[in-house]
């Protein structure tokens, strides 16, 4: 019988190594630590939204013993139902995180199939052959973890999502005594976030925001409205006292921003005073000046709250004289055309508007800078460093900040989704690579869309379709004019020259082939298309036989 | 007979106003200010590329008197063809500038039909009633200027893409000493560049990219490959310059950027020192250590030689072990995206990347930010400030430094492109707005498809499209199978469980209705497929009778 072994598995994410979900096995146990969803990139038109490939999970579902959630986001928690389909085990969590989580499930229909176990930060959990510790770190959503997972083979310290704010909004900084006690104990390996790993020096702490929300409160001459994420509950509690403190009444729009803070405030992580929070009807009511909305759509969406004021197609209520609005988040990379175009159509309807990087502390990053991840890396003082939570480039720039630490070379591993490592006695290896990279999500279906179902959407948006329908008689004659339909290739469709002389084309075509008709059909349409236009639109054609 | 009248009308630009094309009128007089082109957004899907919408300028075609081009970026010179087609009028440009007009009219085939005079910096030339004087300002790209424009209306100074460089790479500052002749003589308005209003401080001097490079080339193992923009001949000549400071020899590569250095230094404007410069063939077979290659693609272009390189797909040469790529210039906002995925790439395949903001100092803006700003309005003085070049976020956001800066806020005017500001007796008014936005560039076609056409693409993209083709006989029964076809919705396009189920309610509904066939069809089919996938493919159906 072969020995039993500690592997971790990184699993999901777009191009970000482990970001959705880490797969711990020991023997015949696995932990499973998140389960994410990502947002496609624009190369993946009509995608919903991304999820791990855990394939891995599903031909080893018998030996699952439970999820452990680190905190809220979208990017850790998203595909919860998606996993817990196929193997309904325990989640761990602590409150807050097993709010969202329940939030999630119960939007699927599936909270009462799933055992979640809350585990508040400083208590330890089994899990099968697993004892796993969770540690409170500072992130941009309170109540997260990092997590000790201490198996025969070794203690591995899992970070999460981390940043050291020695003065973040809930006064609860990441738990030094706590990693500085695994490291007196001697860390096997440790799973750190790169996100930032090329940013310099230290993340500036949550406070910084404080000042620059007190300069918009205290000049604003109307409303304030503070767009950000719905998930961003401290930015909420920052919010809620700046209006605390400038008189001011807070109303919380959109479904998602208004339920996640009724679900943080019930489990005590927002502290509202009291008569500060009214209902958005009540707010629209008041004088502007004593009024400020908090709602989702820093990122630019078209049908967030934001992005409806800034067409003027919000439905309960627009823009008004002297509207000043925050965007409280940084952008996500690939949002930043549809953030400036909302900024702009804002500014052209008359508004306000505060955003980075002319207001430089109204956001700040929920990560680790290169400064951070050095004392991580100090205190842990692990026998192995493993780079995860980032793209590659983030991975490398991490080894390189461990090489300036004197951390020694060798004994960092750069890997990627899907790359098995194994200890054996104390020693590391990579062990082949398991698909571990990320299946589509589109509409209703789950992994049927691949990437050449995507390729051919990317040609149809380049240059549009045109569909010929032809009758042909027994002698191969046509029976009736050609059928011509396009779409995304001409502004008139039925009318336009081109498309007469398309018909005529098609008719030479018929007369001419001697070959195949449906290829000749489609070969020459294609030529002739592009010789007219420069585009190469996707040509179909059907034929019907009398 | 009325009185003439000075009239300015910023055009075309992608949100940003007057960046590719401004109009000085006088009486029946137009003056033509650079003839840029803009790259689409993600939104505008298969567009190649946007040009100013200058109908104004066809409508009045018999007074347009000369266009000035203020520097070779194709944002300010690339639609010079379109704009010549319509109007055959001169062109004046400095000597470098004009060497971009000739490359660009030369592969249209125009270069014989066209006048092109050039103005030295620091020359004046008459342009029917304007007095047209050019002043040199620094930027990124050589031999660039601004202009001050003198009619019986008084003087504009009109700044063009300008920064306060003190230690550009030429040497040659921006002409203070012009810009206080003017403030002397007095100025009616400053049309000033706004692209960095957002960014606080002056722009580091070009010459802080000179240690960065050395940093590179003092260290790297094997090849250097820098990839920048075709048209930054003086990065072209730091590079050239670094390669001599550490004996090595560089090749430029690929077509635009070999086209450009060769004209560059035909002209002058790119020294390089005897035996530095190598052809590709010959740099390829040097020992990696004394070789710098040049190419394009720093904005994750899938084409381009970075794109080629990151993806194995390169035909003239290959990554090889131990080298540097250095990615020396700022994303331009949308290309993040493909940015980042080619530098993973590069990683993956074994190269080391130097890009932003690692290595801070690999690239610098070419526009002037807050602080510069500041001092172009305080020494030219003018009585009217109109910020251009930006979008309507960065011009509010010069109008409020204007403000900080103690200048009249009634004098400062947010324009868009296609309003028309008028002076009469010095004042100014803004008058009705002419179309002035822009049409797109789609293979051959120039303003034929419309945003009707681009909507389709994108919904083509999120949903794909099914086509069904029917045969009927007298009786209105299927005459045989329906025929499906479908691209970007199933993976397998014929025997898709799907697409059977498809076929069985087309047999149901031609069966079943009473109505109009092709409508009920195509509702019906359109709900049955949201049904089965929460996706809305665009659904065509063609019908042929017996």
């Amino acid at each position: 019988m072969s020995k039993n072994k500690l592997r971790i598995i990184p699993l999901g994410g777009l191009g970000e190594v482990g970001k959705n979900m880490m797969v711990y096995e020991y023997g015949k146990n696995i932990l499973i630590v998140d389960t994410g969803i990502m947002f496609p990139d624009h190369d993946m038109p009509g995608i919903d939204y991304i999820i791990p490939d855990f394939e891995y999970i599903k031909e080893n579902k018998d030996l699952v013993r439970g999820i452990v959630i680190t905190h809220g986001h979208m990017d850790h928690v998203g595909a919860i139902s998606y996993v817990l389909e196929e193997v309904n085990v325990p989640v761990y969590a602590t409150p807050l995180t097993k709010g969202f989580i329940e939030l999630n499930l119960s939007e699927k229909g599936m909270l009462d199939k799933t055992s979640i176990q809350t585990v508040n930060a400083g208590e330890m959990v089994n899990i099968g052959p697993f004892e796993v510790e969770f540690f409170h770190v500072c992130h941009s959503i309170p109540d997260s973890v990092g997590l000790g997972i201490t198996c025969p083979d070794g203690l591995v310290v899992h970070t999460g999502d981390y940043k050291f704010d020695p003065t973040p909004v809930d006064g609860w900084p990441t738990d030094f005594a706590k990693l500085a006690e695994f490291s007196g104990r001697g860390v096997l390996a440790l799973m750190a976030d790169s996100t930032n790993a090329d940013k310099p020096g230290w993340t500036p702490s949550e406070m910084v925001i404080n000042d620059s929300l007190d300069k918009v409160f205290r000049s604003a001459p109307g409303r304030i409205i503070v767009a950000s994420f719905a998930s961003l509950v401290s930015r909420m509690q920052q919010v809620i006292d700046a209006a605390d403190r400038y008189g001011r009444k807070i109303a919380f729009v959109g479904y998602s921003m208004t339920k996640n803070s009724k679900m943080a405030k019930k489990l005590g992580y927002l502290e509202i005073p009291p008569d500060i929070e009214v209902g958005l009807e009540a707010a629209l009511n008041m004088n502007p000046k004593d009024v400020v909305l908090m709602a989702t759509g820093s990122q630019g969406e078209p049908f967030s709250i934001m992005g409806r004021l800034s067409r003027g197609t919000n439905k309960r209520f627009d823009l008004i004289k002297d509207d000043t609005i925050v965007l409280s988040s940084h952008a996500i990379p690939g949002n930043e055309e549809a953030i400036y175009k909302t900024i702009n159509r804002l500014f052209r309807r008359g508004a306000d508007v505060v955003y980075e990087p002319l207001a430089g502390g109204v956001h700040v990053s929920g990560h680790a800078n290169q400064d951070e991840m050095k004392l991580m890396l100090n205190i842990v003082n692990p026998k192995y460093l493993i780079p995860v939570h980032g793209e590659l480039r983030h991975l490398k720039q991490h080894a390189i900040l461990a090489e300036e630490s004197e951390f020694p070379t060798e004994n960092v591993l750069v890997i990627e989704n899907g790359e098995v490592i194994e200890f054996e006695d104390g020693k590391l290896e990579i062990k082949d690579r398991i698909p571990g990279n990320y299946v589509f999500v589109d509409g209703s279906r789950v992994g049927e869309i691949g990437p050449s179902v995507v390729r051919e959407r990317e040609q149809l948006a380049q240059d549009g379709v045109v569909l010929i329908s032809l009758v042909l008689d027994r002698k191969g004659k046509l029976h009736e004019e050609p059928e011509i339909i396009s779409r995304g290739f001409v502004y008139k469709h039925d009318d336009d020259d081109l498309i007469e002389q398309t018909r005529q084309k098609i008719v030479a075509v018929v007369e001419n082939t001697k070959g195949d008709l449906h290829d000749e059909l489609v070969h020459s349409l294609r030529s002739f298309l592009y010789s007219k236009t420069k585009k190469r639109p996707v040509v179909l054609a059907t034929m019907n036989f009398l």
